[in-house]
């Protein structure tokens, strides 16, 4: 068996992604990990938080086939455009940045790694420098050519995937159309047998209004919309059960007994994911044909060069990709 | 000081209400706490249910002044309509939920009781009885003459208020006017301060879109109608943090600094709460003269005589109705 090589890449250099990469390196990984980032920011970032690191550089032409030992990094060195200084963000950077993801997805795709785990960007900074960029997923999306993805969130003993996500809340009922339902179920139920491992997956699909519209009382989208989509999907054998009333969908009776929750709007399904993995969450893009996870949270600017962070997000957001590649 | 007299009013008879009354009253209560129902129809379910529990008769001319022991239960006698069958609705016993109802009602204004607990109504047998009728909260409103109350539901260590209730997805956003937003918050406000004792309530307030709308990228809700309602509200001293993005807020860095969390809406707001507080969460109406708290479950109609139910939520609706009573 070859062994399975992972991407990390850093993001935005004046945030806190470096320094989770020299934290991170402080104890061995069961795989090879390549962090794809400057050379330069990693020495600097570690003189800054006195780490003691070593960096050993690879390149495509020799990957390693062992995991670095502990107080070491595997680095494909990307030179960055401007110097760094933490917290400061300088759209010089924005093509470092992009260059990065881009040296991850493709490896991915031509089967150098196995997956990639990113730490947060920045998109106001990439938007500044004259680039469109509306985030990781959409940017991967793009490069991978494909149409639809799925964000789910997951921490130990919970999955959660969203029909709609960054969409005004006045907006979400009319999204939530047949077509869309359908093919985010599809995918999330492909991904979930796939990339999980799980023979049959057993989803738990929210409905879209309080109480799940209590019979059409309280909004016909269920009615309407989510039971005729769900049913077709059922008589193709997916194990579909709902449309639940969210408020107590999320409780032990029903969580025991699932493998992952299908919520139709962002704040209907991730307050309580991120309540229940609060500092343990990884978010994960679906639909794509190569692995990505990600920390859950943002690239906090005011702590970078601190040595204040916690490196429990970007764990778990490696432990699942390492999991989601033993399915490949 | 006058002992502190509660109503508790077992609800639907044909559901669990009873059941739970009488698996109650196996333990003592630091106050006289007062069943408001028909005797017999607990005897029966005491039978059903092979529980020795003592009826002691009780009218508005002789209150106890000392709480029944255990085993025993105070019962304001309240005739039944029509025999009862558990799980069995019957719409002829509808006048006798609401009797129940009024007389707790009452007696909570007139001073007879400090409090009064509710265990779960139908709505939907009411209806057939030809009684207009949408819930506990409203039909107390109407009783107490209150045009505004408030969803408040608890757990240990969480209170979430709501800004809309019981409205389908697409009508929320356009509900969240600043007038409501400014009544919801003075009442919730208000009742921490004078029915939960604390001085200077620190109130977290949730966005109403994911994000808490990003600055408007997603949604301008938070900058037209939220923010400035808050602002006009903190001038006056109201402690109220954010508009928060909810799926961040439910996080002990916050959490662990308020008295309570308001949401937009039902599913924002309800899923942690019930997630966390599973099978010990309270409802309390805010805005009434009086204290109300009930259950946070349904009547379980299939449960009924079963034995088979917890009265988790009943203890926390009582715990949480003494203590509130502290504070008249």
């Amino acid at each position: 068996m070859t062994p399975q090589r992972f991407a990390l890449t850093p993001g935005e250099p004046a945030g806190i992604g470096p320094d989770l990469c020299l934290l991170l390196a402080q104890h061995a990984q069961p795989h090879p990990l390549i962090a794809i980032a400057s050379r330069d920011l990693l020495v600097e970032r570690a003189a800054q938080l006195a780490l003691d690191v070593r960096l050993l550089a690879v390149t495509p032409d020799a990957w390693p086939d062992t995991p670095a030992a502990a107080g070491s990094l595997y680095v494909w060195d990307t030179p960055l455009r401007s110097a760094v200084e933490p917290g400061q963000l300088a759209p010089a950077n924005a093509t470092y940045v992009l260059e990065t993801l881009t040296r991850a997805g493709q490896g991915c795709m031509n089967g150098d790694f196995a997956g990639m785990i990113t730490a947060p960007v920045h998109k106001g900074v990439i938007n500044e420098a004259g680039i469109a960029f509306s985030g990781h997923t959409e940017f991967l999306a793009e490069l991978t050519h494909t149409a639809q993805v799925v964000m789910l969130l997951a921490t130990r003993g919970l999955r959660v995937a969203l029909v709609t996500t960054h969409l005004p809340l006045k907006d979400v009922a009319a999204a939530i159309t047949a077509e869309r339902l359908e093919r985010v179920t599809r995918i999330l139920h492909a991904d979930l047998v796939s990339k999980f491992g799980i023979a049959a997956p057993r989803i738990l699909v929210c409905g879209l209004n309080p109480h799940a519209g209590e019979g059409g009382h309280l909004g016909r989208e269920e009615i309407d919309v989510i039971e005729p989509t769900l049913e077709r999907l059922r008589s193709e054998g997916l194990n579909l059960i709902g449309p639940l009333p969210a408020d107590t969908l999320f409780t032990p009776k029903y969580l025991e007994h699932c493998d992952a929750v299908l919520a139709m709007y962002h704040d209907q399904g991730l307050p309580v994911l991120k309540y229940k993995g609060f500092g343990a969450a990884v978010n994960v893009t679906l639909g794509l044909p190569i692995i990505r996870t990600s920390v859950d949270h943002g690239t906090a600017l005011d702590l970078a060069g601190s040595g204040k962070i916690d490196t429990g997000s970007l764990q778990v957001a490696l432990e699942t990709a390492y999991q989601m590649a033993e399915h490949l």
